[in-house]
């Protein structure tokens, strides 16, 4: 008979073995033990308590109990009952103990990541009892495959506030972050006929990866000082193309007025569909702010924004905005990836914006990095050209074909314990020649590290032993 | 020049028109206002601070409101500054108000959803802030794309109490639930070059779906009172099959011990994959619980589970615990479907596991579902037979084949406003002669709605007017 422990402070599934029935529960519970499945200290059910749930008689269990604490394996505390003592431990599987994080490097200068220990842990948590206190039940059921309702229409609202984008709720599907964004609309494309998209050269190779998984082929699309060269596109057998238009990754570059028109162009001409990618559109420092391609052109542009960026990564929060075409196949692909993206962090958000809570937390941000983007300039400019530091969390310092190149300036920073990214893996395909620059994210680090982390990046940018002009 | 208020309550994007400052200032407000992007009520800032913002003269920005008000854009309030007006709409795109929920059938016995109205929110929100105040800051940053080691652990711990499920936390990873993790485990069968798998018929269709759209064909196993009738895998050019062993679904078969044997015989002579659905192992009701599969051969078995139906579908969590060999293959496909699951659900999940609230809560809709199911066999057994009782959410109530067939029985059901599902829709392909019969989810109502639910059904299927043995 195999046992149930559902009456008791935890679940247990035992599976008795052979001979009678105290055999068979001895049996049992020493190979739980023996497993880990019934880890040291674990409390078990009083003798009485686990006889009427067994329905056998309370000697059975007594002697079994007994039998297992002359064996080692059970320990009878006084005033506390029966516990699993702790035994050697085997080679069979265990749970291991929670490590703390992996130990990050001394100084971290990798673009990607904002300062998360901005994230307003208490904020949010008060956001979500607010949305929790006002939701009924029904928001814990199974929910729409463009997500809630109430945070589709108060992006829609920020989108347009901010952003300049141009659209109805109907239009947007909430993501589990920018990567699904990108997963979900390529396997819309890639269904629908297209196999080709064209992506920024440089950019993000995991883009790239993400956009190949989901199986389309990745073209590459030049770009130089005004962002991406979009005459190029006409050259290229594609009907989409992934842009970055405020602040392109990783030169930082922000697509020139005339390359917008030029790709809106591209995109009716072609019936081509443009991929805006605003992943730090919130973070602009200058005083000519672009609003958001979409804006100017709904019908051709799908734009993809995320909160990983301005809150925390760690929520998986993105969103697409979507021109109408696109809504259902996109919104099919989300269905059969997870159905739909989790509800309580939708809401939470949807009452960050409303409450414009999101907005205080992004501007006191946007205050935070561009303080840092003055002293990262404070420190370099001058001896250094840095690119992209009108918006957004990196820039590119420009390495002189005169001086150490990208392989001997990451060297020095590895052995510094400083953690940077080069130019060179960004490109579609390597190769000499190319131009050598480093990614400085200077949103990475901690305030109180940010400064150590800024002297050490200029010390290994110029050492006294390296000639320099 | 483009503005950007920046320091006011709002940020807010506004692209001006040709002319000059002024004109261009308002026909900036005007388009905002017109397009929705400025809601009505909206505080614009005070004259001093825009023109601070803007760099222009005070006069400017008070010209251009005094125009936009005498336009009706604009209305001052005295104590209030200026705010938007409420304008009629135009049809330019804009945000609608949140609707209310659709409104849900008056009597719902359809399977697949719990009871949504009993997931503990309150235990949900003291387990999240238990978990935030211990947490490092950086857990809000990108993650393990197999989760958190946090819930990992838990899960492992309990998994293997409460389902003899045997491995470390290092072969399981968390995904956005049940279909997720489906989904995953395809895509890295199919890159593995297993292009077939094998899934139980009668069985879910849309799963059927989510394996198609991962990349895989899909093969009928037939199941009957025993379970998948496992002999016929060898028959199929397949190395991979979907199971439900705990509780088939629909039928409520349970997996028969010799089907079990032959299942892991299989797997061991044609290098095979079986992959376990345990959707709705928790709730057992009698007193004959299995194991999972995954406990008598890790090495053979990928066990999926999720807290769909123990807590909400809404959250959106579930998990896989792999073979060794299908670990790395699965984490690459989480990596580029959306880099991990949320972080905040998955400590709070943790917390409530390793707190037992888990065990708890779990324990409490146990017994609430078995009331439920006796319920449904008192007013149905003797009449009718009703399979699938031993276990899970659901029911299958054979229809005999003098009575009204399946099309009857759902017609007259929805005349009634009872949702409810046939067997029918579960066939891989549809056809006459057919058993046919009534699937009754019976965890899906709230308990106040339950025995009107069940008293519809049960007039429903034996209406006066019917012929009955």
């Amino acid at each position: 008979v195999p046992v149930d422990w559902s009456t008791f402070g935890v679940d247990l599934h035992l599976v008795p073995g052979p001979g009678g029935r105290r055999a068979g529960l001895e049996h049992a519970l020493r190979d739980a033990i023996r497993s880990g499945r019934l880890p040291p200290d674990t409390r078990l059910p009083s003798t009485r308590a686990l006889a009427t749930e067994l329905r056998v008689a309370r000697g059975t269990v007594t002697a079994a109990y007994n039998q297992l604490s002359a064996e080692g394996y059970l320990s009878a505390r006084t005033g506390s009952g029966t516990v699993v003592a702790d035994l050697p431990r085997g080679n069979t599987p265990r749970a291991r103990a929670v490590p703390a994080d992996p130990q990050p490097p001394r100084h971290d200068l990798r673009p990607g990541s904002p300062d998360v220990s901005t994230f307003p842990v208490a904020t949010w948590l008060r956001a979500t009892r607010r949305a929790l206190a006002v939701a009924p039940m029904t928001v814990y059921g199974y929910a729409d495959p463009r997500g809630r309702l109430e945070l589709r229409t108060a992006l829609v609202e920020y989108l347009g506030r901010t952003r300049g984008v141009l659209a109805t709720p109907d239009q947007v599907v909430v993501t589990s972050g920018y990567v699904q964004a990108l997963s979900l609309l390529t396997t819309a494309l890639v269904r629908a006929g297209g196999a080709a998209i064209a992506m920024e050269d440089p950019g993000l190779g995991f883009h790239r990866d993400v956009v190949q998984r989901a199986g389309a082929s990745v073209l590459p699309l030049p770009v130089d000082d005004d962002g991406a060269v979009i005459d190029h596109l006409s050259t290229l057998d594609v009907r989409a193309a992934v842009l970055t238009p405020a602040n392109q990754y990783p030169t930082g570059a922000m697509l020139h007025p005339r390359r917008r028109r030029a790709a809106a162009e591209w995109a009716l001409r072609h019936d081509g569909l443009l991929i805006e990618d605003d992943y730090d559109g919130e973070f602009r420092y200058d005083r000519q702010p672009v609003g958001a391609l979409q804006g100017t052109m709904p019908d051709r542009v799908a734009y993809l924004g995320t909160v990983s960026k301005t809150l925390a990564p760690a929520l998986r929060l993105g969103w697409l905005v979507l021109p109408e075409r696109w809504v259902e196949p996109v919104v099919e692909a989300k269905l059969h990836a997870d159905l739909h993206t989790e509800v309580i962090g939708q809401l939470t958000l949807a009452d960050l914006i409303t409450s414009h809570g999101y907005d205080r937390h992004v501007r006191s941000c946007r205050l935070r990095y561009r303080r840092r983007r003055d002293l990262l300039l404070h420190r370099l400019a001058g001896r250094f050209t840095v690119l992209g530091v009108a918006a957004g969390l990196h820039a590119l310092v420009q390495l002189p074909p005169d001086g150490p190149g990208e392989p001997e300036i990451l060297a020095r920073a590895q052995a510094r314990g400083l953690a940077l990214t080069g130019l060179a893996e960004h490109w579609h395909t390597p190769g000499a020649g190319r131009p050598q620059g480093i990614i400085v994210g200077y949103g990475t680090p901690r305030d109180a590290a940010y400064a150590a982390a800024i002297a050490t990046l200029h010390h290994i940018l110029s050492p006294p032993r390296s000639p320099r002009s």
